[in-house]
């Protein structure tokens, strides 16, 4: 008797409940961890959709702080295992992680001479190297030498750490799905035995091994989801996208390369899909919206990019977010060069649950 | 200049900036929406899982709280869409709808001739039918007559309404992926034109087109991720989980029946797995854990579940949770009847993503 | 010198060559294991599309050809492994086995306590049971009890044998895709080291664990590409079929039930698909034609089919063909019974290897 | 009456046909389109797996011969659409098409300024590029140069044409899967309405778009099974065998890369699969066999491959083939240079139908 009393409230208690108003009713349930469902009327609540706003990190701005970080912390077990600072979304409070609601952006460096301990953790990571020479990034015991422009991956659960060898400081954006795994309570970590796990192979070799389309090495198949390919080099991206300049491309996304896991042309990672787009000189894109949010890093070039009727003015190095469902639609502001941007978004995850949507937007909407 | 100056401190602070220590530029760059990573050291956090705790709620008092509320709250416009009540985690603020991290519970009633109306809404819905009779769910234009311990699919973005023909009241567990679709921010709504929407098909259709197995009828392929049966009648999943027993089963489970879409062999619905498990008089199993989060529901006989230590004791009607990767063992109290639980759980989002991992759990970690 | 001479003429042969005509030169490379494509134009003949002919086997026929065998011959290592008379196509050499080009028939006796020994090869193979009672096939140690109307699966490379309890002689159709697995130099056989493998399993459990549709017992899933129902009761194909005859059905095929792996919701077999269909009182079918092959067999009624102007008159237990792309329709004969044809076709080979076409036949074609 | 008589033997014969003999009804069957399965026992006649032999068809032959008739037979209607000789195993009958079981290849001639005219057939096609320059395949309206090594597609029911822009004659081997469409009864054949299919694309445009690893243009996924990519240049394909020469490779085919559909990482057509292999100087490989065939073109250096006991000497330009199931090794016969061997075989059909198999062979079963 004593314990089913733990539970719920005591029998005088239940006896006083039959004559409630509906109010006293509603605050009587919720003190038992129920809730009247017509009053949260949440299943309607499409207004409240996402708490993340549409913002933009200036390039000049993060590269500057960068640097003073780097006078202010080192890397390893004394200071900082990494030296970055993550994009928390305005919308977001102080103490949750997130450029978007499943997408976090960051800014990362590292000196000459310095390593970023091996560690891995089941949020997928990549990196898209901004500026700098020299550093290293050991994926599962395969060093991958980072360019600027490059798009790196380290899959989850990969281990990686970073070294350089070269006295210029280097800096990238991280993109990574933390947000998602941690609103999934699916995120492990751990560290690597020793400071930097040994390489295991030549250097770059899954460029050499997985870099030519159409042509894959026998007997390398794993289960993995992952791209082989860990390093999308900046020289042959830029190559392949000059070429489809003269084709027509997306009405909302300009003429665009999908980055994609050579094993299965799906994304290169289960949860994060990426991709590089131009806009010709002078180019307007329409406008459209869909379930799936994005992380923009402008490559080359300036615009500005529309956001539910916010204008974000960016030019090269800069970050910002578009929020899902929201309205959004580019331009190159040059009517001289190509802008370029690179972008992370989680598509794949929406797509392998059945929620997502696209639609483009009326004029009205966006203004 | 002033533009530029709406996203960052203006220059005479970042002058400031040149000769702060440690806790102040950290300090700093919090207002500038960004964060030192190495303050967070999120990625480690694996302490803090999940907010999730186990809890139960016994069917004794969610009945009476039913009855009470159906004396209080009319069906329809002038009053509840739905009388229903939600399952609050005892680890989520009071704002906050959830069972598990991704998945809701709810009981509802619906008293003789009353109807709920049409809606339709992306996250994806389950009903377990616990007492009552002659009520019947319209999804997407098909009766489904309901029975005690019937499970009922409404897909994510199908059509549904409820009504009664008789004047008994029915109650019922739903079972939704509110949580996820939210934080996902994929959640969309609409109400039907009308108040019910009418019947296009013959009652039960839906059983008689696809409750056979390995046999389906030609041309009614559709490319929905979603099972075409829409209702599994408890008379036929009880035959086929005692025609199980005499097997050995799981060692974690019991005996174990996996609903599916006879369309694919896969989960009924993208989102949400369901089971129905057997523990033989006396049965006990072995511990284990898993990225996946269950609501249960015990259909018949009365047991206990240990979930990270915690002792659940459950009877006929309860519903309870276990919360993502926490151990968990169940036990059948009796030794002479059988103890039968339905469960559904978020699996099928977890393997999606890559993130589905399992593991049994040491003696010592459950005790 | 002398070695490579080998494989071709003689040099004095050669330089003979020079100064010859077109028709000499083409004689002269067919001695060369070369063919002049020209010659050939073989990718034009598609008016030699198939050698087989639309044919029919009257059951009053067969059965009285078998009960003839089953007084010459006796099964086992004296006398017949199998008791069988294929069915051999009116288009086929009599050296070839084939009732269409992938796909044979054969009808199959055995009497009472008579024991077909156990074996296993690549060709998968079908039986449907058409009299008698008390036989028994064991599939890899399961042993399945067979009755008037069930549809058993023997996939490929799985141990079977068959036996009877009862006096009563037992007759079925054999299907198998053996003319498939022969032109494909994929043929392997094995015997079972003793005569009947021993079971190992209760009887007809796959029928217990597999055949109540949506419903899959956790824990059995293989990587076989084989339906693990291995026997699909008349009893209750017959029922769901009865429920379906209010529906439209296809213009092409009536109302249809494809038999399915409850695993995939696919074929039953990768190489042999299988449905049951029924024509109402006076149901006469639009013409169509495909690439695959189909034998039929009819369950019950009588009524004729149509194929490429050539009409076959069937009564039950009749067994005809269709070739690949051949025009087809159908009529029941009574109007006032239904008419009912079991039929196996090559589809998943075709739709696999991206060759599957199907087209409506305009009125002109069939006459 | 009279009708029924016409499928079966007179009713007096009926009467004499009850006192026969075993190997009089035997005979008597036989007439009747039925054949007794017991004298048959093809089921086991696994010693008849293949007609096909090993052969090897060299070079320096064919490409005298193809010269020859190149002086004898103009291109086009007044000629040969194709200017082309065919590789007809030693194993087949003179009027079937093979050179092995279901593929077959042969060599194909282009003078400067000829045009073959377009046309499209459902077996797929490919060309691996001997000798010459100035060639072009217009493929579904796209101009593919060709250069010598490239490999070219022209998949299933695609148009396709080729004309010479120079002087100089053009060689290359052609590879078809003609003998498996024929065995399938799937050969459908259509002339382009003009002679030539008029450029609808810029030249190499599918080597722009589809040729970067991992790169792929947003927007142009389609459900076709075929590689977009319809021309694997040489250059890019020898560099990277290159860069594989210093990993093991497999035991059984030296260092390989698998040509394949960057869209799904699978092999070029859901027919056909193509590799190149390079042996090291001196390299022997290990012996082993599969069900399926393979023909072989020699693209640099000389060897040797044993087959089933055989021994085919082979160097640059030879073709020959592997039967299905027959063991086979190579080996390189220059201590100082590599071989490479470009191969096409039909293992996605084995595989795709569930009868792939593989198995090292034992040291005695191949010298």
């Amino acid at each position: 008797m004593a314990k089913a009393t733990q539970e719920h409230p005591p029998s005088t208690e239940r006896d006083l409940s039959e004559g409630l108003t509906l109010p006293e009713f509603e605050e009587l349930v919720r003190g038992e961890y129920l809730y009247p469902l017509w009053v949260a009327r949440v299943n309607r609540a499409t207004e409240l959709r996402t708490p993340i706003k549409p913002h933009l990190w200036s390039w000049k701005h993060l590269r500057r702080r960068m640097f003073q970080i780097g006078e202010l912390i080192p890397l390893g077990k004394e200071g900082a295992d990494r030296r970055a600072l993550t994009l928390r979304n305005p919308g977001l409070p102080i103490t949750r992680m997130g450029t978007t609601h499943t997408l976090v952006a960051a800014v990362q460096m590292i000196h000459g001479t310095e390593v970023a301990p091996s560690h891995r953790h089941t949020p997928a990571a990549l990196r898209l190297i901004k500026e700098g020479k020299g550093a290293c990034t050991v994926v599962n015991g395969e060093p991958e030498s980072m360019e600027k422009g490059d798009l790196l991956l380290t899959p989850s659960w990969y281990w990686h750490g970073h070294f350089s060898e070269h006295d210029e400081p280097m800096l990238w954006m991280d993109g990574l799905d933390v947000p998602l795994v941690l609103s999934l309570g699916a995120n492990f970590y751990e560290d690597y035995p020793s400071k930097l796990q040994p390489a295991q192979a030549p250097r770059d070799e899954s460029i050499r091994r997985f870099s030519a389309g159409g042509l894959l090495p026998v007997g390398e198949r794993t289960s993995s989801p992952n791209s082989p390919l860990l390093n999308y080099r900046w020289s042959r991206t830029e190559e392949k996208l000059m070429q489809l300049t003269d084709r027509d491309g997306s009405p909302f996304d300009g003429v665009a390369l999908q980055f994609t896991n050579p094993f299965t042309g799906g994304p290169v990672m289960p949860t994060i899909d990426c991709s590089i787009q131009l806009f010709r000189p002078g180019e307007k894109t329409r406008a459209h919206r869909h379930t799936s949010s994005i992380v923009y890093n402008v490559v080359r070039g300036s615009g500005s990019t529309v956001v539910d009727g916010q204008r974000l003015e960016w030019t090269e190095g800069d970050i910002f977010c578009v929020p899902t469902w929201a309205c959004h639609h580019h331009a190159n502001a040059s009517e001289s060069e190509d802008a370029i941007l690179f972008s992370m978004n989680d598509s794949p995850v929406l797509q392998a649950l059945g929620m997502y949507r696209e639609t483009s937007c009326e004029e009205g909407e966006t203004h």
